[in-house]
């Protein structure tokens, strides 16, 4: 049986490291996971392939998906997961966020594209609960809390990827009613995943848009932009002025339709505006952190699948001989057991790393020192996992040889879904100037926070002298290249390697965190925690001077015209 | 028009730096590249999606592939290219091996996969121009040269991929005739390219199999491997007892058919010896080691196709303000910049290592220097340019955001193709122990020869002091790691860190050379040249001192158990 993610794992993060335990019944937890590891196995994992092969269409009667999403999506919403995170009074179950998480990296590892039906249409949710009205969430949030209606989020357009300010679709304000302040929308949003499609029930898209000037005029830059609740079927069940407009056809992803929407081709699209106008960035970054972190996460769930492929592989594989002259399985070879270590610490260490962002969510309410840690670490978790987690997957394909590079094994597929996830949601790019522009140049609170943790762990690290000495050389690396970027102006020029190195130097200290809890927690937990702390800082903490050295020279380089024309 | 490769730098190349001008006449060179370059156009690239979604099937009637691979192959006959580095008694036309590389590169750059019968057509034809008997060239090489018939190698079997010693193919000796000694064959080969398909000629396998003793057990190990010409079609006319046994679906290089093929279900496959018995491997060897050459070097023009594509993109693309709040072109940003220049010096550097590596084979047959040099580099060549090349096209993905993602472009296609080249001709762990253990621990010539050429680049490379003092600090890292392997007892365990180490102190000294060269060659190709030194030696060569930490760190890590089961 494929191994999505390794159980006992999962259980020392949640209930040993991150204390779960103080803000859930232990039984609950494990109740939710176990279901959640059979309904993946069951609805999820059994259409990976067949929603890879059969992508979504666009034909006369709209966009078919695979039909296997449907019952996946019915059954995750029978079985109340749409709600797991939400309060009861909005009809969820009221699980802390970290637990409702590490209920979807099951979902994740499955069939990532199918369970981003359910993540958007959660973060959808959560967002209308956080900012909308008493009766926008009554009529927009409950539908997907209980798993009846999905959501989606339309941010880009075909000209505004990663610069929202140029956001054309421009909103007209139409009179007020009982949801609210009504516009009509006209413009063309793109990548919008689940746009459209036949999975069941009403989509309620939230779109960003301006509200134009008497003058017919939009206001410049982000400062203008609104958030908008657009559903495919108005209340009074008609159609919307909201058509498909054309699929992109991915690499990857592929049970999830993505779509080039276009708002307004007649009367204009019909939307009720989230709290006041020019408010529209604010709202949607609070969801996009959310998202960043679910992106994360679902990275960090490849990663671990991938990881479990490689090593089931290895383990059976017979290539090559032993010292006896008889043939051995292929872990046998340190090569193979070099990638699959890789793989454990940067998978696992992705996870790790995802759940304890999780945990400071259910904790920043009310602790200022967790909202500046996860504001902080929001763009590490989002970039560390999606590039390093596709790292561990080119491994899990190199374990298998040819064999891995053929449709007839998962790896190939795991490799190609998780190319998006350093793209979508802000790619890394953008994540290195959230974390060295706003997050550590502009404030240094986080960073505190950060580096007392840290301190925190080195000092009750016994028996680890030579990783903690190389994990504190590690950051005072960073530290003398953040100070050498704070006076330089262009310090932004190099943000990307920044971040690489600085997502490295924390899952040093995720990995001796985890080693020094995993003791006494059983032979199994506490040897592979360990080994996996080992080869992080033997092997891949040595990249975090690598990139400080880019920061430190790179920046004059990328001025030079190279000869572009 | 898609820029597949910068043909000034292919120029720099070839006449500046490698002299080619020494072995070919400059006008015949550069016929040779700009029909290379128009036919890879007209006749691969286009079908080079069209490959991609219409991939091989098998039927009633055999294998078909795309239709117009046929018509690309046979222009590539017609034009005469099968023999260009053929001699010209052979019928070929005598160009050298790295003139007929760099004509090559066009088509694996437009269309890797069916740039590849062609590829291993060359080498089965060389094979059996060097081994083969008088007749057998006749009969067997001679069609290939001419384009008339390709060819296949067939080594791995189900069991045996980087273990060639259990190969189970068994050979019984038939007869004599006038192709030599003639065997029945019976086993069946898996992960062969191009083993059966509708393109037209016959198709010359050339099979590694054990002859059996007279208790009929086959002999241990690789040096009972004997290599056999196997035709498809016997010079009688009969069809031979080879049968595609099933298709390898492949994640990319979709264009040719990867089969296990069976031979002798009924009356054994007639086959020829090349050479004597047990010489197979040996044999084998002189053709992997240019088709080790030839898929670095296709993995390369992938790498700078990618870039080709981005440049073209990141120039035209407008997202983001510049400081005078008008839109920009997004090359204007540093971290595109980043992902640009280090595209360049990944892609163009791996070709220069590469067609440094075939101007090497030119030479050795009467220069044990550059014999030793290119033993060396070979599995650098491989490897340096499969696993970067990759990198380089993941970077391409990335510059196009979300389009890149989507199959409306060529780049995710262009990264899938890519993926292969690290793993087929020896995985790049295979690739790190022929470095370690053959190429330097048993014999340092090749070191030797290197280290002199690069003593020299540094003593001629006036203006570039800091760059020199950063080669040299690499190499005296690499050479200390060395020396460390050497007292230690399980040093292969490092080999693939190692491996990666020394690449690139490898390629930080090529670029170092070609800046040298490139001074004074005009504007663009000085500054390009320069500016891809200049960002390698920054932001690549620190790499270096972190795979060696790994090597020192590393071994005693890989040997702990991490809780696998």
């Amino acid at each position: 049986m494929t191994r999505l993610i390794d159980r006992e794992f999962l259980d020392l993060c949640l209930h040993d490291w991150l204390g779960t335990g103080d803000i859930a019944a232990r039984d609950t937890v494990d109740a939710v996971l176990d279901l959640s590891e059979t309904l993946a196995r069951e609805r999820f994992l059994t259409h990976f392939k067949a929603g890879d092969a059969q992508e979504p269409r666009i034909g006369a009667q709209g966009v078919t998906v695979h039909p296997e999403v449907r019952a996946a999506i019915a059954e995750y919403a029978e079985l109340g997961l749409f709600g797991a995170g939400f309060a009861e009074d909005l009809g969820g179950h009221g699980l802390p966020f970290v637990v409702s998480c590490a209920s979807f990296a099951w979902f994740a590892a499955a069939n990532i594209a199918t369970s981003s039906y359910a993540m958007l249409t959660v973060a959808n949710a959560r967002l209308i609960a956080q900012f909308g009205s008493p009766a926008q969430v009554d009529a927009f949030a409950r539908p997907q809390i209980a798993g009846e209606w999905l959501g989606t989020m339309c941010l880009s357009e075909p000209q505004a990827g990663s610069d929202l300010g140029v956001v054309r679709t421009r909103a007209a304000f139409d009179g007020q009613d009982d949801l609210g302040r009504r516009y009509r929308l006209v413009g063309s949003k793109m990548w919008i995943s689940g746009g459209e499609h036949d999975v069941g029930g009403n989509i309620v898209h939230l779109v960003l848009a301006k509200v134009a000037g008497a003058d017919g005029s939009l206001p410049e830059g982000t400062a203008g932009l609104s958030l908008f609740i657009v559903p495919r079927v108005l209340p009074d069940g008609k159609r919307n002025d909201v058509a498909v407009a054309g699929l992109n056809h991915k690499m990857g992803y592929r049970a999830i339709p993505n779509c080039l929407l276009a708002f307004g081709e007649n009367a204009g699209a019909v939307g009720w505006l989230v709290g006041e106008e020019g408010q529209g960035l604010r709202q949607m970054f609070m969801m996009m952190n959310e998202a960043r972190i679910s992106v994360g996460l679902g990275a960090a769930a490849l990663a671990c699948r991938g990881y479990g492929h490689a090593l089931a592989y290895a383990q059976e594989r017979l290539q090559g001989r032993g010292s006896d002259g008889a043939p051995v399985p292929i872990i046998e070879h340190a090569a193979v057991r070099r990638m699959l270590l890789a793989q454990k610490a940067l998978g696992e260490g992705a996870l790790a790393l995802c759940l304890y962002a999780a945990r400071l969510v259910d904790a920043h309410a009310d602790d200022a020192e967790s909202a500046a840690l996860l504001a902080l670490l929001t763009p590490v978790v989002k970039t560390f996992s999606s590039e390093t987690g596709l790292e561990a997957n080119a491994m899990a394909i190199q374990v298998h040889g040819g064999y891995g590079y053929t449709r007839d094994f998962d790896v190939e597929q795991v490799w190609r879904d998780n190319r998006l996830n350093p793209i979508h949601e802000g790619t890394t790019d953008i994540q290195a100037i959230d974390l060295l522009a706003r997050k550590l140049l502009k404030d240094g609170k986080g960073l505190a926070v950060l580096k007392a943790r840290i301190a925190a762990t080195c000092a009750a690290a016994d028996g680890f002298a030579d990783e903690v000495a190389a994990l504190q050389a590690a950051w005072s690396d960073v530290d003398a290249a953040l100070e050498m970027l704070r006076l330089r102006d262009a310090a932004l020029d190099v943000a990307t390697p920044f971040l690489f190195a600085f997502g490295h130097a924390v899952v040093g200290w995720i990995w001796l965190d985890l080693a020094i809890v995993a003791r006494g927690k059983g032979k199994r937990i506490e040897a592979g925690t360990a080994a996996a702390l080992r080869y992080f800082i033997a092997c891949e903490l040595p990249r975090v001077r690598a990139w400080l050295a880019c920061c430190t020279a790179g920046g004059a380089v990328l001025e030079a015209d190279a000869g572009w024309m």
